[in-house]
């Protein structure tokens, strides 16, 4: 029953009024939604311009009327049909008065239309109950019946006992329905299944901005740097080494822009003295792609484990000069900053972890704040740790500033620094107390205003 | 209260007819059931055909009457009996009228009986309202209450009132209850937890073929082979280089027979020039088990990248000789066979976050299909270069060739590169278009049959 | 829409009764609250002691009555207030009566009143329908809708109607929200949002007091050793090599913790001979918390696994000697030891993802049973076999034992050998027998209690 066959199909017997559904519409859509309707033991009554001519391609045991007639015989009736055909609805208002409308249609791009179409839908027929739904099913599922990935149904409505009608077809088709609320939400559900990572787009620009800019910069920095002062072609060293090096920083970078707007924010409101002003649009927008900068940050620092851990197998290290004496700080040294390498990866794996919806679903608030805001912080800075230790005494050798440039690890150092250096300006217990103040609704100067009302939260 | 006691229980009050509940059956899960309702306040009167003999081992608190005066009793009945007991219920037909009959019971295997247990029962007693459900708890749970992977409690049945009522219960008793639809899913019910990975089976079967069937071949290339040729024991390579030469053929070839249906099908349905035609069984088959296929693959990609990092700290390595001439293009290589097989691996963790059911119900179907189909080919293809750069020169030297067979990396190529030409096919424009046109219903032939209602979508 | 503002709000025209709401309550809570059901479309009616002074603070489009005659304009209350002033309720009885009233407060720390905060409301106004609800969600989602981590809304209470028109609103404020049961649950919904980690507490403990523990137990063993006896200073290995010892030993240990109970448990069934009595608190606590004993364990043994695969890459093992003889037995055991811990590793792994909620969640009792208990001791005797061979002959070396004291990894198997033997037993079949009969109810010496209903399983 996975597949949809026209052919062989067993005769229905004439299920009762009640168990009897409309679909308008004889495209492709209707069709496939006829056929699942009838195999889950609906009668299905097609509606059509020319019901004669178009009964050959249906699926067998449906009726085809002409659209008064099919609508009068069912309560419930799919509108399988593009909305650029919605007005052919108009001259049947009364055929169609408290009868309930499921508008399937999907735009093929976002802001087509001004209104979302079951909202048009509804204002053309203002007498029905119009219900949307089924639109975020993949056209496989629709056809096929619900997957792994596609039971739920989402549907919206003003009318409750419409959305129960639909509910019920939707758990007889073997779905499981979610309400989604009323009708204004029908732009939303119709939107859904046209997205493609819209949270995700400026977080993989700014991620492939970073690395395109610092593959760039290394490039020059490494490679040419050799080649032109020591004619040393070391161009290999472009699949394993740079790569190593632009991930850790893009990385890290991500990370510390996922922490700076939630520092930022609470600058602002010490600075504004109140919580009841909006930000700004574009730390709104940041703050809301917080999620998105973390794991694209994970995924570079995985990348950068792997990278990492390869290098002992590498062909080319075999030939590397090895110094013969044994330097006590440089075993420290070493050993420290891999150490801090791992527990940063650690914890970044569990800030990973604890993103995942079943997961961060099971938390409460406070678990979750705790996790993502102290312990992040924490990933933070031993990640900034573990680099500081990696450049060590190189920040001050002059060698290291080739061609009057810093290397990447620097660079790259900056943005966390400025984020640890403001959080823990943050957390100096007169700076925290303000702030717990302004979040529990304590605006500054409001005492002068209104007197009476003020709770002073600390007497 | 996890726990369920016999002794010490509270007396409890008399509760309101609403409240109490009717338990037929005084085995282990009517007991169990009895307490459990008990505890949460109903009030239980037991059914019984001997009311004053098996009193005895019966909670504290409930009542026990025959079966005929305990149906009086309460409007919901627990059928706590098992299936082959079932026909004492009809004499019963008068008092059980208009009751609800919650089926709880399991078979043993799948397909005991034609019909569902559920279904028997409700044809036994056409005049009561039949609700399978809490057959799919643990035993554990439906004894002492809701567990953290316990919670949900499935239930179906043909009366929306008759399932309210028992979903006023199931809440009652701490669980979250949904309602799966009609009495027809009562098999599916039935069946759920009698089930051991159903769709394991076949990826599972497929993976321990071929990782016996490479191991052996394996073994006999390269341990006995040394020892015939050189009377070298070198038997310790299976611990370690063996698995690490089984576990990436292995995971190549099941990655590709991931893919390798989905590509197939295209092609069919290009033949016949329409997707109205099922599938044979075996695609269908193949292609609902192609996620089990994909994650089994990414578990050996991940002992394969566990087999390889520990490579540098294993004994026999520090034995082994090294050329002395440092070689550029060899540095190329091996550099790029490292990274691409990073990369690759990178993308197929992505795979697998993405199949995790959380993280794939809040995809959209758009965003689903491109992660598992574009992201997917890619890791294929990255997976595919990696091991073709590990050969790199060795396909065309004769000293390859033991005994005149292929190494296993050669073998395992043959598939994936079948599947990427096949898909590369499917994606150049002329074949692309015709594919589209027949996804979104239009069928060879169709327009000399009806040319009224075709509807060509591209003019 | 993400931050609230009170400036430029456009005036809303007036809401037909059904669709207006009351707060009670002029504070940060209910001020918020107001805003967003004015932004949702609900006329707001404030309810407060001092309706001419309060106005000025809230949100342009919003009434504020006194208490009486804001009640009487609307039938859904939200009760803003914190519980101490509760009372002022108690006049207005009259005026309450059918009334929903909406509880959202939350206390400070837990078991701070005798009841729940929401049964206390009820006491006070038993006239009034009350539903508990809205609580779980952060301030900040309160005041700026649902975000990705904030989307689920639990509510509780007596009345089916009362909750019906509070998840109408939640669903209107773009939450969803589900149905937790009666009344009796609001101490559950009141507890959450206090609520860090509750269930982790004792496992966290465990494994810091085991981390401390065999931290110092090794830096005297390993460094202060070398250091008193050959005045050498390895102090650096603290970083890698020490905390390489205590993440395998802890997690090890924490595995067989894992698995400890569930043996004990079936022994106590065993000479018990019945399973209808309490186990003793401490069996029961330790049982709750397997879960999250192996989810630490899991995180150590990843640590252990980093830290080995760095083991090539650290400067300080480029001057290890080695041996300069091949020989075969150690490279037989050293490729079975990290092939076993791979393995280990992987199921470890496997152990872990099927923890995940949405995963577990998709399994059968029987599938979920299957992967924790048949794989989880398969995980814990790869993973002991795993550190035997690490021993290996050095059981028996004198020069093993320093200052007369066990290595750690000694220590450490103890455990895991205890709890494999101990399940070696539970599964021999005339073992495993009685323990299956037991777990279906029967129970030694009822059939000379009550032979007539007793049911022996195996006549």
């Amino acid at each position: 029953q996975h597949r949809v066959s026209t052919m062989g199909f067993p005769a229905v017997p004439a299920p009762p009024e009640s168990e009897r559904v409309c679909v308008f519409g004889t495209g492709d859509l209707g069709r496939s939604l006829g056929l699942r309707l009838l195999q889950a033991g609906y009668g299905v009554v097609f509606g059509s311009r020319r019901p004669h001519s178009s009964s050959s391609l249906l699926p067998h045991g449906a009726q085809v009327l002409g659209h008064a007639a099919a609508a009068q015989s069912a309560h419930l009736i799919f509108i399988a049909v593009q909305r650029e055909h919605y007005d052919f609805l108009v001259p049947l208002a009364n055929q169609l008065k408290g009868k309930v409308l499921v508008d399937l249609s999907n735009n093929l791009k976002k802001n087509q239309y001004p209104e979302a179409n079951a909202e048009y839908l509804q204002s053309l027929v203002p007498g029905a109950e119009v219900v949307k739904g089924f639109n975020t099913l993949s056209a496989w599922s629709l056809q096929n019946g619900p997957s792994d990935a596609n039971r739920q149904v989402y549907i919206c409505g003003e009318s409750v006992e419409a959305k129960q009608a639909v509910i019920a077809v939707a758990i007889k088709l073997g779905f499981s329905a979610l309400d989604r609320g009323f009708l204004s939400v029908a732009r939303e559900l119709e939107d859904f299944p046209l997205q493609l990572f819209p949270q995700w787009r400026l977080p993989l620009r700014i991620a492939i901005g970073l690395s395109a800019a610092f593959f760039f910069y290394l490039l020059i920095r490494d490679i040419i740097y050799a080649y032109v002062t020591q004619s040393k072609d070391i161009s290999f060293r472009i699949m394993v080494s740079l790569a190593n090096k632009v991930c850790p920083i893009v990385s890290l970078i991500m990370l510390s822009l996922c922490y700076l707007p939630g520092v930022l924010a609470s600058f602002l409101q010490l600075y504004r003295g109140t919580k009841y002003r909006r930000f700004p649009d574009w730390l709104d927008r940041w703050m809301l792609c917080r999620k998105q900068l973390g794991l694209l940050a994970l995924g570079f620092a995985f990348l950068h484990v792997l990278y990492t851990l390869i290098i002992p197998i590498r062909y080319y290290v075999w030939f590397k000069n090895r110094t013969t004496q044994f330097d006590m700080t440089t075993a420290w040294r070493g050993d420290s900053y891999l150490s801090l390498g791992i527990l940063g990866f650690g914890l970044y794996v569990l800030l990973g972890i604890t993103s995942l919806p079943s997961v961060s679903n099971a938390l409460s608030w406070r678990e979750f704040s705790f996790i993502q805001s102290k312990l992040g912080h924490l990933t933070l800075l031993l990640c900034t740790a573990h680099t500081y230790l990696y450049g060590w005494n190189r920040f001050l050798s002059s060698s290291t500033y080739k061609w009057y440039t810093p290397p990447g690890y620097m660079l790259c150092l900056v943005l966390p620094s400025v984020v640890l250096l403001l959080k823990l300006l943050l957390i100096t217990p007169c700076v925290d107390r303000t702030i717990t103040r302004i979040r529990q609704g304590w605006e500054r100067g409001a005492d002068q205003r209104n007197p009476k009302d003020s709770q002073p939260l600390i007497p």
